[in-house]
């Protein structure tokens, strides 16, 4: 497809909803990213206030070899953003250009675009097609693949959404040059998740390959990126919509949402939350006797030689509960967690409210 | 699969989407009405503050049989609550009450709580399921049959929401006996409709029985709703996104949205707009030669007999050219109409400007 910069290609096989993630560097200065995509009249940019100004003008270039007219719309950047005040304003900008649904739109940022693009071209008179471009490592590894879209609500993460997969990912790993290191390291937390739930050899790569990442080494970026796409394809390929399976890929996202709606949305990083959320997890699952003690240090290891927290903040035990209580996996008031079972196995279970209590205690400032 | 209360059946056959509609009087307070819906907990009504009080407490004494717990969430009523805002406060009474994944919502009411309700269910917690209990005309014969969902912008309507069906409809008749006549005639607008796109024999059986419909008579009731239906489904099944022939549904709706959006929503009932905008896509096809005057004569004849207007409000010309630019069936600002091409037939095409103004210019005030 793609006859210039070398790339790699994951695909994401979900039947006629299938598509693919393409990884290189350059890629959005390469028209032929775009190849095979339906044809439209218009393409229309959303990005934020951070993205735009770096990376809108090369898109918007490239795109205009395919497109009679591209538009940009520009959110503001960051978590606290991710509403549904924000969606209806891309709505808005939508409506008030006259733009039909002979449409594709393009989400060009991190995960906040990228999940809102997605949900708000699911929306727009009733569904039009969009593609990914992620520009953090969060949302190359992680957010802008399998099709889960959302806002928040004050009262939880990503509560409103859909399920809505795009027409292709194309993550350019040079937007990753300009990424602030808080950033990079955020990222990080889903990356280190993989190996833990589905892939031993992986978390042993992690490991082993950890300084090259935080050094940015466009090798280790490269596997790093295609493998995370490559497992997380093979889980939403089994359960698209998380009826069962998916679930696993929100190991540390329990506790880790908490923390994000306990302290406001966009104070820890959505990663920061995820890995110190990790950590939490996997005392949990020792505390069960699911995993065995010293596999819940090494995890605990890896996220402190990562950089990202490893404890979490004093929100109360009490406070904590009642977040997870809304988690979207909680049943009847009952909260349900990604445990760790050994070694690249995870399943998603109930645990009593003491000993979850037991591990905030033991893992809050 | 009912064993009481006299019923029709109308199945919607999408597969694994497919659903029934059940037709009957009496069948909100008929617990087999909702035999074989999945499980879940908790089942949580959402009405308006018109309906609510009439019905919500013999639908809660049904679903009581059925549900560990029944909830009841009630809107304002009207066309001008249809919007994100009333949309967000849905998500907000559900998650202030805690309602997990694992729960049924059921819209009681006319087309504006189905449709709002419809689209809450695709987008809280990414997904739960819905069933429609229609309780006024016009939802019993259009709105609450095939998935789409909406809510509408002040630049346009129904300009945002997804397809997404219903677990089930269950159309209980004798709620038909406390709808305000002037609602009654709105919902014949889309009785109307069916006919003259697609089953000229059901626009002769409802010339015929115009007036046993305006005096309520259960079995001419009952007939135009099943029969309704079963066009909707015919053409829903094949064509369940719109790409194409479904749009066919759309007869008088180009016109009609823009005298609803251009009076503000809410002024005219969707129904009132929708036959005089027959009334106006009829001039509009026989201009453009494809009927002749005297079928467009005879629809207006119907639509007056029911007593809709057939005269649209004075927004001005550009007004309503503007309007139309927005609709969801526009490519590239070309206007586009269901035109009716002869007995029980139509097409989507597009028509010029002048043409348009011509036909504005004869059919309003």
């Amino acid at each position: 497809m793609i006859s210039a910069s070398p790339h790699e290609r994951v695909v994401i096989d979900l039947g006629d909803r299938s598509y693919d993630i393409l990884i290189g560097a350059g890629l959005l200065d390469n028209p032929h990213a775009f190849d095979g995509l339906p044809p439209a009249a218009e393409a229309v940019i959303v990005t934020n206030e951070t993205v735009g100004p770096q990376y809108a003008p090369r898109l918007t270039a490239t795109l205009q070899t395919r497109y009679r007219s591209v538009h940009t719309i520009t959110l503001p950047d960051g978590e606290a953003h991710k509403t549904l005040a924000t969606l209806n304003s891309i709505f808005d900008a939508l409506l008030s250009r006259g733009v039909d649904r002979r449409t594709t739109l393009f989400a060009l940022g991190g995960g906040v675009v990228g999940d809102m693009v997605g949900f708000a071209a699911a929306c727009y008179m009733r569904g039009v097609p969009y593609v990914q471009l992620p520009t953090t490592l969060l949302a190359q590894v992680d957010s802008s693949v399998g099709g889960k879209t959302a806002v928040n609500h004050p009262l939880g993460k990503n509560m409103i959404g859909v399920f809505n997969q795009p027409l292709r990912v194309v993550a350019d790993l040079s937007t990753l040059e300009t990424l602030p290191q808080r950033e990079l390291v955020a990222g990080l937390a889903e990356v280190i998740k993989y190996g833990p739930i589905a892939d031993e050899q992986f978390l042993v790569w992690v490991e082993a390959n950890l300084d090259a990442l935080l050094r940015r080494e466009a090798s280790a970026l490269m596997y790093a990126i295609k493998r995370s796409c490559e497992i997380k394809a093979n889980v939403v390929r089994q359960d698209e919509r998380e009826s069962g399976l998916r679930a696993i890929l929100n190991f540390g996202h329990t506790f880790g949402h908490a923390i994000e709606a306990g302290l406001g949305y966009g104070k820890w990083l959505h990663g920061e939350a995820v890995g110190c959320g990790m950590v939490m997890a996997a005392d949990l699952s020792a505390r069960l006797g699911a995993l065995s003690p010293d596999r819940g240090q090494r995890l605990r290891d890896l996220v402190r030689r990562a950089g990202l927290p490893t404890v979490g903040p004093a929100l109360g035990t009490a406070r904590y509960l009642e977040l997870m209580r809304l988690d979207k996996k909680a049943h009847a008031g009952e909260i349900r967690f990604v445990m760790l079972d050994g070694p690249g196995s995870a399943s998603v279970r109930p645990a009593p409210d003491a000993l979850v209590a037991d591990v905030i205690e033991a893992n809050t400032a």
